[in-house]
């Protein structure tokens, strides 16, 4: 019986248990090659089947066509926030960013360094509790930038707006695959894999084919999109086991029911803990308002940072690891993204009764 | 007994079988935390430890004191093509760069998208056989770039030129740790991991203080070393089972006896290859020139390309992986890095005395 700790990290985060058990049991010998999945070259048929399999899947589960390109590639949102304006932004044009917290702070700078932008609605007046609705897109913006999911606020959009022909961008690495949407609606979709859909190492990058090689030509080459879609994410050395981690855990999304099945249980799981919340007379305080409320992060307060601690202490001592929320914001935080078990969440959800009715 | 290959990719490539077994028992739960290595958060003290271990012990095996920086980045060497000129190209000044084939091709495309660079030699003329030596180096160049080992070529810097007050930038991605040299004379040197020290998805990037800090403000945030350095390569979410796997490795160099406890085996196995080459009366006939040859790679050819069709076929049988030249320039190459062990060249060795046999 394998020890496992329920993991509430915000990412890299708890991953299917199937999935890494798959890659424990072959972790010495592929399919048979002899050599570990880390060994083999990236021209190997047998990793090409990797990378092809991971980019069908990705397109396949998202319910994209072909006019979608599917990318791994390595750095992180982080990298991409300076990517998306180096591969977008041109004839002058600049974009338009929905400012909602830590990372879009980060996309607005990288985007200032590269050409400017424009900052179209920000919830920084009240702590990014919320999600600004109220806002006009520019149409003449290069592009219109959100991010679907705060992890650090424990904010989630729940309508994307219309934006016309400005093509619609999306940081979704911390929700990516966690609900149905239309996801042909988006112009680029990026995400690091390693909160919702593999391990630490690359990021998914999906883009409409109307918007490549829209690049300037000071562009280092490692930094055009279509360098990368030409050679289907193996100009260089891809990160090979971190996508041959992601296409496991995209498999077994794919095998449970897909998209729609894993939304039933994240929209289930977010339910316990958000009445539990909201069911606590105020010792347990929701941080995000509710009308913004994530299904992926759940941030919360109590009466005092004494009492936090304590209760993340005491938790901790169960099993219940990583629920101190981020340090620039304090609190707690669960985060319950698509790999954590409904147990989990109850087991999280009991020990805060319990914890309530100790300090009363 | 575990079914093991003797793999001669060029990259990604075989790894320390200790390091392997090693990571595939703790899976599923690192150190008694009841999580996997690619669950733990990067800001949790148990990665911690694995990222500040994995820097120290770059520093410890080279020999190198605080005033060099070690960063575990993403992008692969080829990304660091485009960071050294956008971090080291200051005040117009261009670098001069040391042309020995494919690698240094791609540093020259980026220098040039960047600002441009002077190529100080080639060894074009001769189909990248050999490493230049007679060259001057402009005193004025932002910095001197050289590739110490070609992969595909099969070619390795023996002596690294005097740069004086240039500094000396050495792309290391195929021969880092392999053999003992001041290191301290070096700038900058950037290896992908997935030849000598890891997997594929982490370089590892050292750089000596006074470099740090040149960019301009135009360079966006992950683009910039300082970024990295201030942050101990955790500014965003590090790629940390290559990391963790890079330590791994590490420490198995470390408690083998080091660099040159690793050189002597990596000159001796290279010597068994060479001799048979030489001693073949041409049947294989060495591709790189005898002052210039690899420890690394060795590339040879045969009478013709269906021979070596059938070498390379007939070794595959054998369990002999990867022996084809790169796709470029074709021919045969036997990758022994440093983990490949003794008793894999003695068996490649063996098979080709036998093939010449049954072929003349």
């Amino acid at each position: 019986m394998v020890h496992r700790a329920y993991n509430f990290y915000a990412g890299p985060a708890t991953l299917p248990l199937p999935a890494l058990e798959k890659a424990q049991e072959e972790l010495l010998d592929y399919n048979g090659t002899g050599m570990s999945i880390m060994e083999l070259s990236h021209r190997s048929k047998w990793f090409d089947e990797v990378m092809n399999g991971a980019q069908d899947l990705v397109r396949e589960l998202l319910g994209l066509g072909k006019e979608y390109h599917v990318m791994f590639l390595q750095g992180g949102a982080s990298q991409q926030f300076a990517l998306v304006p180096m591969n977008i932004n041109t004839h002058g044009k600049i974009p338009d960013i929905l400012h909602t917290g830590t990372w879009t702070k980060k996309a607005i700078t990288e985007a200032n360094i590269l050409g400017g932008c424009n900052i179209v609605a920000s919830s920084e007046d009240e702590g990014f509790r919320y999600i600004p609705t109220d806002y006009r897109i520019n149409p003449d913006a290069s592009y219109f930038h959100c991010c679907s999911n705060n992890t650090i606020n424990g904010t989630q959009i729940e309508d994307f707006p219309d934006t016309g022909d400005v093509p619609l961008v999306s940081d979704m690495s911390s929700d990516f695959m966690c609900r149905e949407l239309d996801y042909s609606k988006f112009g680029i979709i990026f995400a690091g894999a390693q909160k919702n859909i593999g391990p630490a190492g690359t990021t998914i990058v999906v883009i409409r084919d109307d918007l490549v090689g829209l690049h300037g030509v000071d562009v280092p080459t490692m930094f055009r999109y279509l360098t990368h879609i030409e050679k289907r994410s193996m100009f260089n050395t891809p990160p090979s086991f971190a996508v041959y981690m992601c296409k496991l855990c995209l498999e077994h999304l794919r095998d449970m029911g897909g998209i729609p099945a894993i939304e039933k249980k994240n929209r289930d799981k977010a339910k316990l803990l958000y009445d539990l919340i909201d069911g606590s007379g105020g010792f347990y305080k929701g941080h995000a308002r509710k009308d913004s409320r994530s299904l992926m992060n759940v941030t919360f307060n109590l009466r005092t940072k004494e009492l936090e601690d304590k209760c993340a202490a005491e938790a901790l001592a169960l099993g219940l690891v990583g629920l101190k929320g981020h340090r620039s914001v304090g609190g707690m935080r669960a985060s319950i993204y698509n790999a954590m078990p409904r147990e989990g969440v109850e087991f999280l959800v009991e020990f805060l009764e319990r914890f309530q009715k100790e300090s009363e």
